[in-house]
């Protein structure tokens, strides 16, 4: 007997084979590989079990992810599985835990930031988990501005020791995952102070708690900082408050890889260069722009299965209704969403190139490129994780009123996801850092030093801020060149005109006050580029097969015609495009609409995402939607009993009440 | 000693007073006086306390809930609260339970589609809440399409009883709010058929549980739908499922104020017009439109506040860091957000008197301005909601990081939040109503039928199709008429050319298709406008204080400006204004920014919430948000024990475990 699968008709539809498609995505034959094999066990493995997550308590739910933590870990052994491996393993488990700090800031921060035989005394230790640590950086008062944290490392040079010490309630630090109830150790970032002279913020490694019993170290007050945002999501994390109260650790505990402090209580920059930790921040960032093309994908899978199984209005003569994904309002809200998670794992998937260079170049002193690499990535850290936030929420919009349900996996991977906006730098605050960026470009235009990289088309500015969109029919706005040069002029123009504004103001730093909307938007202009010329040369890579190539094709055209569509202002009052033109790409975004339609559940196959993973009844891969929804909702606790708790003290007292109603 | 405020000096600078500005809020010196009283009575009440909310399980939850209707309920007969106080209490107990249905729907209901005699049974009764009814419509799989619904109402001659049955699992009824656990009775929506004929969708009192020991009757399937989205928000409310299996109902309880089965099976439309249903659907929507403006001026509130605590960067020499509220990207974000409260609030308190209108238009048999409001309404609850419920998200985004904590309050506003842009009408199907209703306006241009009240525009289309914004300096922008017209100009120039491209189709339902999401922004236009033009009749009413006055031209000024960047694309393409005229615009709205500044504090302050009512730590009346941030995070579960449950299962064993890593 063959599977149930009411999505049968919708892939039979598809113009492509999705298994190339699938590892196109994936990035590599190998990469697809691992990722499916490692998906498959978490999916089948009881103890990963989540769709009961959202109806637990904080303390049932914190219980059942260290559990899961600790079983992840046996797997990992136990199967000898690489590191790599043990990633994808812990990303498909798909729950907030403490080892993604300890794995994913505190290992790389000592990696990056210590000497040789720090490394070699504590990574050992990290690596067998004998020791599980986190990364204590912001503090209740201090999130953006890192230099102006409060906590103090002050050396005692007759006990060769720092003490590291809260002077403030806002110092408290606050915030740091894995902090609140697990960690053993923590690295602390902390003024360092010798000889009465502050040395800025430096990074050390403090243990917290006792290796015996868990018990907080003496002078320590440390503990979890209450409920965030949705159910499940991040309260299987123990976000965490620390206070120091003069807290004493040995000298070397000091991250020394680039700054050290001597026996005798010198401060010293290291020779190793300051740019070198710019090398974990792509990295991070990379990851971070990975993240969001998957949570991305994640959130249209979900929505573009349910919108092919949702009929609503339409039936003729009592047939079916029709499929929500055929109307155009469904199409053009969905489709730019499923062509931005291809864009964003296609210039993700470029970032992790650029981290190999920039690594590359750090090793030979070259920082040439570190400014501009620096805007680019957090850059795309902005753009790509605030429109990710935004799609998910307007995937659970698409899903009509059962969106709303938890059993829907929304609101769960919503409220997971947001923070993404903030941590790791502002996204706004990260925009201005951009355009800083672009404002020096834009200043040194004539002094001959040529912008490179994914600022290079600022080179050509001076054609870029004359040149015409020749689009005179709606299928012009198929090229790929014709496309590039109206966001190239656009980011170039706006740029420009930001630059003639600020020399309005008496001073540039007021001027950058003052404007610092404008700015906000040039910055935006710039990434878009970023992301359109990426994908496009994503299109010039061998890609296998020529129906997948085509799906691109159509889904390139879809992302940055539907930008272009949106930030129609910019392109039109910058003289970029006419309105004529912009109508044009209007049209053909409809025509290319239709294209995506019969390819739509196929597209979102390729995403190779287990129903464990995606952890929705909308979303499964068989569309078997309303009988399991049904069935869900039968599991919830209020169901245990016919009569609710409360009924006789309550309700009954309210029904039996006759009471003599006067006023009402 | 006076009382600490740290936001003393802020409100010491506003400009107008505020006490003025909160009966300007609330509508009357009567309405505010009743709201305070409530308000307080509410906050100082133990049992209303909802600080805790978000950490209990859901079982938990709904038995606070229950007890929290049970005392709401109580202390209403007490005190002999009056109707429009009893309201008010439930408003500020502001928790989401079963009476909201009974009152706002259950109730209603009776009044309007029951006849005379349906009310003077049921009415009483539930009045005393000797019953507890639910509106149950929805079903699993009809939402938007009412006329789909599945569910039957057979009429049986021989017993002159109706059969309710749930034919198909999809036609289980879903959603409804107080269905799950709680009501007795529910209004049931199920297609009438007598003598084998379907007569469309008509609604049936039904009792489900019995009044004694409240189990389900027979042949009746009830329960919980399950979590959705949040911690607290709707989980407090048991949304419901239904099935019956062939239930028998007396004939009588069909009601039958507007169709009538005999009993002899003849159905009947009885000679009250059909069309007085839409008095109800005016005052739910207008009702809708004041919680928007209640649920974003919360947002707006703790937002505003918090951006006045928080300090970040910008230290000069040691001193105090700069406000975030200071910073103008932060401005352009929040401020638009503030002006929309207000500008909402006003909508709705205009949409109060559009229903008093059209029910005194009703009453005298006068359909003629139906088509009209009902696009009306229609469109603001979709504008509103939508804007609302985006911007509660900006505001948490706006407090940063400590805005995703539970203890800010807005994920739950947000949670909470967030369906109204589905319920009583998705909101794109509702804008597609709205473009129905412009299309037909413009094709009957010609005919000499003049368009009345809020589409009265469209009678000077001709002037407005070729009109010339005269913007010529950035001041130009604060005329309310310059700006009116630029409104004007752009719906009416949106409208005509959607139905230009209509006749580009061959048939009117294929380009209605096509050009969904052209006729969708189309009809936005036209609602924003709606809401522009109500704040300029608003500045022209008696308000008292010339401080109150400036500030409410400031706040008109910003939301009309901020809506014409964010939409500049319309207002350029369509060439009612030109890029420069744009530019101008932007530059003013900076300087209302710093005008606004000032008074942010005070202008919050006018909506008189209670720390309570606005559940906010961030949000604190006094500003004294750190410590009580701090002290609320000892509260959490977590907190309970030093050492968290599940250490020596899942934490110890990893600590312990001497592993050999083979492949780490």
């Amino acid at each position: 007997m063959e599977a149930l699968d009411y999505h049968a008709e919708e892939r039979r539809k598809a113009e492509f084979d999705v298994e190339e498609m699938k590892i196109v995505w994936a990035g590599s034959r190998q990469a697809y590989e691992i990722s499916d094999r490692v998906a498959r066990l978490v999916a089948s493995d009881p103890v990963f079990r989540k769709d009961n997550r959202t109806m637990l308590s904080r303390k049932d739910l914190f219980k059942d992810t260290l559990r899961k933590a600790a079983h992840a870990w046996k797997r990992i052994i136990e199967l000898r599985l690489s590191e790599e491996e043990a990633s994808k393993l812990r990303f498909f488990v798909d729950q907030p835990v403490f080892t993604d700090l300890h794995w994913g800031m505190f290992i790389p921060a000592i990696k990056g930031q210590g000497n040789e035989e720090q490394q070699q005394k504590w990574l050992p230790m990290a690596y067998k988990m004998q020791i599980i640590g986190c990364y204590a950086q912001t503090e209740l008062g201090h999130g953006s501005n890192v230099q102006g944290l409060e906590t103090t490392a002050t050396f005692d040079p007759e006990t060769d020791e720092f003490v590291i010490h809260s002077p403030t309630l806002t110092s408290s630090k606050w915030w740091p995952g894995g902090l609140g109830k697990v960690s053993t150790h923590a690295l602390v970032y902390a003024r360092l102070i010798t000889d009465g002279q502050d040395h800025g913020v430096h990074g050390f490694i403090v243990q917290l708690r006792s290796l015996d019993d868990h018990l907080p170290l003496p002078g320590i007050t440390v503990g979890d900082i209450g409920m965030k945002f949705g159910s499940g999501a991040y309260n299987s994390m123990d976000n965490g408050v620390l206070r120091f109260d003069h807290v004493r650790i040995p000298r070397d505990q000091m991250l020394m890889g680039v700054s050290q402090v001597t026996r005798e209580g010198k401060f010293m920059q290291s020779d190793v260069p300051r740019q070198l930790v710019y090398g974990t921040m792509v990295y991070v960032r990379q990851k971070i722009v990975a993240d969001a093309s998957c949570a991305l994908s994640r959130a249209v899978c979900i929505a573009t299965r349910y919108s092919a199984v949702r009929r609503q209005f339409g039936s003729h003569n009592g047939g079916p209704e029709t499929q929500v994904i055929d109307y155009k309002t469904q199409q053009s809200r969905l489709f730019p969403l499923l062509a931005s998670a291809y864009a964003f794992r296609f210039v993700g998937e470029w970032l992790k190139w650029l981290y190999t260079d920039v690594t590359r170049r750090l090793e030979a002193n070259d920082f040439s490129t570190l400014p501009e690499v620096h805007a680019c990535t957090a850059g795309l850290k902005s753009v790509t994780t605030s429109a990710t936030a935004d799609a998910i929420e307007e995937c659970r919009k698409l899903c009509g009123g059962h969106g709303y349900l938890s059993s829907s996996g929304l609101p769960e991977l919503f409220a997971v996801y947001v923070p993404a906006c903030t941590y790791e730098g502002d996204n706004v605050v990260l925009l201005l850092q951009v355009s800083r960026f672009l404002m020096k470009t834009v200043s040194q235009l004539g002094s001959g030093k040529k912008p490179v990289g994914t600022i290079a088309y600022m080179g050509r500015s001076e054609h870029l801020l004359q040149c015409r969109c020749e689009v005179e029919r709606a299928e012009d706005w198929l090229k790929p060149n014709v496309i590039l040069e109206a966001f190239e002029a656009r980011a170039a123009r706006m740029s420009v005109t930001c630059a003639k504004n600020l020399n309005n103001f008496p001073n540039q730093e007021e001027g950058f006050a003052q404007l610092a909307t404008d700015l906000a938007e040039a910055a935006v202009a710039h990434v878009q580029l970023i992301i359109v010329s990426k994908f496009i040369e994503k299109l010039h890579q061998d890609i296998p097969g020529k129906g997948v190539k085509r799906q691109l094709e159509i889904l390139f055209n879809v992302y940055a015609l539907s930008l272009l569509h949106k930030h129609l202002g910019d392109f039109v009052t910058s003289g970029c495009i006419t309105p004529k033109q912009g109508a044009l790409a209007n049209e053909q975004l409809r025509l290319l609409y239709s294209q995506v339609r019969p390819n739509a559940i196929a597209l979102v196959d390729a995403f190779n995402y287990t129903d464990h993973y995606l952890g929705s009844v909308l979303g499964r891969y068989d569309g078997n939607v309303y009988p399991k929804l049904y069935e869900e909702a039968w599991k919830d606790p209020l169901n245990e009993t016919v009569v609710p708790d409360g009924y006789h003290d309550y309700i009954r007292p309210i029904l039996k009440h006759h009471i003599r109603v006067a006023r009402l």
